[in-house]
């Protein structure tokens, strides 16, 4: 009898008690984080202000695995180990004889992968006595989570939403408030950086970059208060590598190793947590044939058209330098839906791989990324994030392409998230309103005039 | 070492393969379903116009077992077995002995439980040929079900959706579009129901009755057409058995048997799946103590306040006569936010295993719902649904009476689904604009005084 399981459950005993940091395994070290003020590589005391001293650790930490906390596990088993679905219907709507497989994401009560990490920073903050965090978020993914993270360990949160998904997302505000944070949209006048945008531009949209700058300044102007960022950083990629831990003991469940792994990045935090675990045995060379493909959208190209340069890692030039594709820390995207991939940079783990050439990048149009997610619900049900929708694209032009040439690959999809919060995007998409953006070269060449010259 | 496991996983070669049919295990039959023209028994053959014949056998059936046709598991499968819970941070956060464990029917693509029977009545409908369905919809959990279940089939769709919900909640609308298939809101002018309602009454916020009898009439209307009903009937809450069963198993898993279990009751679908394989227990004499309660709104309160009567199951007198606990088929309930609560009747099966006293019936006002669902949002992460909520709150008196007793009971919540469609219902509660409806009985007394006379 042909085995017909499409969903891959690990028991919670199975849960990875340890977190993979991939920098002990790197082929070639990782470029020094370089003080903004300086030029110099910073030390962990530089970064004391914004971060518990453990997860400043964990970002430059030598240790290959780093043990999660039993108060971290304790709040991950109530939403993990996540299920890794098997595509049938959707191989079946495609005619190809690919297999595909996803890891769903969305059943985190946020709704997201978000959660993996947000819960680690606060219960560090935690620990470390803090009693307030603030924070941005695009599409609300992270501050929501965030938000269910510090309400779980009794922390304030204040959360800097990109305006436009603010207006585009009332609730993912919503939920925000549910969980007991206070969101503003930004740019806010509670900031200097906020203030200065809003007296340049009143209806600036936003962008991350800028919120960031919000987020840090208020951090920095406050003693109670550390900064949190869900996503780029190494800590950040670390906690989220139980996506990709859990993905492979459910693939040897499955019988399978992936020929290709597809997952989109915007911070890159949802696709580093489930390629990492992968590209290490890329590394080792036991798989060499492996692809990794990481998908952008094409009106914000940052692995496909930005140089590989020190930039910051926010609009006002508050954070550290990180040496990463960038469109320029200046760049403002348009407003495309998928605002968890509205950002000029680029975790700096996912740059260093695409660099080695151990990973792949392609840009794709949100109209395509659309059409794709209209087919994934109509098969397999979920109504996913417009982010997610990147990958989604990817993977099935993938396994046309298997119908093309007839070859049973086997592919792997990280699913970051559902779309429930986005309708207004599948509102635009299904009345013919939404519009692609084309590469906004003028604007990049612009922005990287900014980049700051160390 | 104390056992942490808090998601128990069932594997999917343990779907259960029947679904369970309580019909010839009840201690008396079910009283006779009338037809709404004569008064006499309805047929089958009555029934033909707006089911297919297996779903018409299902609802008389002698069988206590009723095989699940294969293309409906493999359906199941995309997103079953559910996990069944234990909610150790809501235990913790009220100090409780007692074990609480919650069946999570969100992680279903449309949020809920109400896809276990609209995949199946897609199916059944297809197989016999049927090319279009109409139905109603109350909050939308239904009709985003069903359109969800119609993509899997090819089946066009029309929803009507009971206006209030259709204002308050666009995203479900879109949810049903994103599917495939058209929602209007009820009252509409598609129907004479919904002419004359609107004629009457140009602001009427609609009932699930309304919509029911628009949805009825155009089945009625056209020969490709077929209705279909998303709560209670005895073939629903027969496909919704899969939740108990599973239930069952999972709690066996968890070494438990509950002393307490807990829904909510709108049409009693989701109830009903929980419920009816425990029941099973009681009735036998297995389990001669355990409690199993009904929680419904005051605002609607059909258990707690109706008499046990025939009555139509919409406004218009389309439907057979149901014996059941009813407010009167023209009562219009008070605009609250938990939609899928807003019915005049309820599931023959419940009101019957009522009156024979082998389950019990509460009811609970709005505000309280709503800071129980805050509570779990905070405990255990979920954003409940409103309807959800009011399981929750009795969850919660149950576990603080343990609490002063210091009894361990073992509580189980049949938790229906997520409310991410239901945010502008939190927005409500958190700003404080949120009401509560005292029981309307002058208006109950009123539509008492419509029940069909036989």
């Amino acid at each position: 009898m042909k085995d017909n399981t499409s969903m891959f459950f690990l028991e919670q005993k199975d849960i990875p008690s340890t977190w993979y940091n991939i920098l002990p395994d790197l082929p070639e070290p990782l470029p020094e984080v370089l003080h903004p003020g300086t030029g110099k590589p910073v030390t962990p005391d530089d970064l004391a202000p914004l971060f518990p001293m453990e997860l400043i650790m964990q970002e430059f930490s030598p240790e290959r695995f780093i043990e999660i906390p039993e108060e971290v596990q304790a709040v991950y088993r109530i939403w993990r180990p996540t299920v890794l679905h098997r595509a049938f219907a959707l191989e079946k709507a495609l005619d190809t004889p690919a297999k595909i497989f996803y890891k769903y994401e969305g059943t985190s009560p946020a709704g997201s992968h978000k959660p993996n990490t947000a819960v680690a920073q606060a219960y560090y903050n935690k620990k470390e006595g803090i009693k307030r965090i603030a924070t941005e978020t695009g599409a609300g993914q992270w501050g929501s989570s965030l938000a269910m993270g510090c309400a779980f360990f009794g922390i304030e949160l204040k959360v800097y939403m990109v305006g436009i998904s603010y207006r585009q997302k009332p609730y993912r505000r919503l939920m925000m408030e549910t969980w007991g944070a206070t969101c503003v949209p930004s740019p806010s006048p509670d900031t200097k950086a906020g203030r200065d945008m809003l007296a340049k531009d009143p209806d600036c949209p936003g962008s991350l970059g800028l919120a960031i700058s919000e987020a840090v300044e208020d951090a920095l102007s406050r003693d109670d208060t550390h900064y949190s960022l869900g996503s780029v950083l190494n800590h950040v990629l670390l906690h989220q590598t139980v996506i990709g831990l859990e993905s492979k003991k459910q693939m040897e469940m499955a019988g399978e190793y992936p020929d290709i792994i597809i997952g989109c990045v915007g911070g890159g935090s949802n696709f580093g947590g489930m390629l990492i675990p992968f590209v290490k045995d890329k590394i080792a060379g036991d798989k060499p044939d492996l692809r990794i493909i990481c998908v952008e959208p094409t009106s914000c190209p940052t692995l496909t058209r930005g140089p590989y340069a020190y930039d910051f890692g926010d609009v006002a030039g508050l954070t550290p330098l990180l040496k990463m594709y960038t469109l320029g820390h200046g760049f403002m995207p348009p407003p495309v839906h998928a605002g968890g991939l509205r950002y000029h940079g680029m975790a700096p783990i996912i740059c260093h791989l695409l660099k080695l050439g151990l990973i792949e990048a392609t840009a794709v149009h949100q109209l395509a990324t659309f059409e794709a997610g209209i087919t994934f619900a109509r098969t397999e049900g979920i109504i996913s994030a417009p982010e997610t929708n990147h990958a989604i694209r990817v993977t099935i032009e993938e396994a046309l392409k298997c119908r093309q040439s007839g070859e049973a690959k086997t592919i792997l999809l990280a699913h970051s998230g559902h779309g429930h919060f986005d309708m207004a995007a599948y509102e635009s998409y299904l009345s013919g309103k939404l519009t692609d953006y084309e590469y906004p070269e003028e604007k990049v060449r612009e922005a990287l005039d900014s980049l700051p010259r160390f």
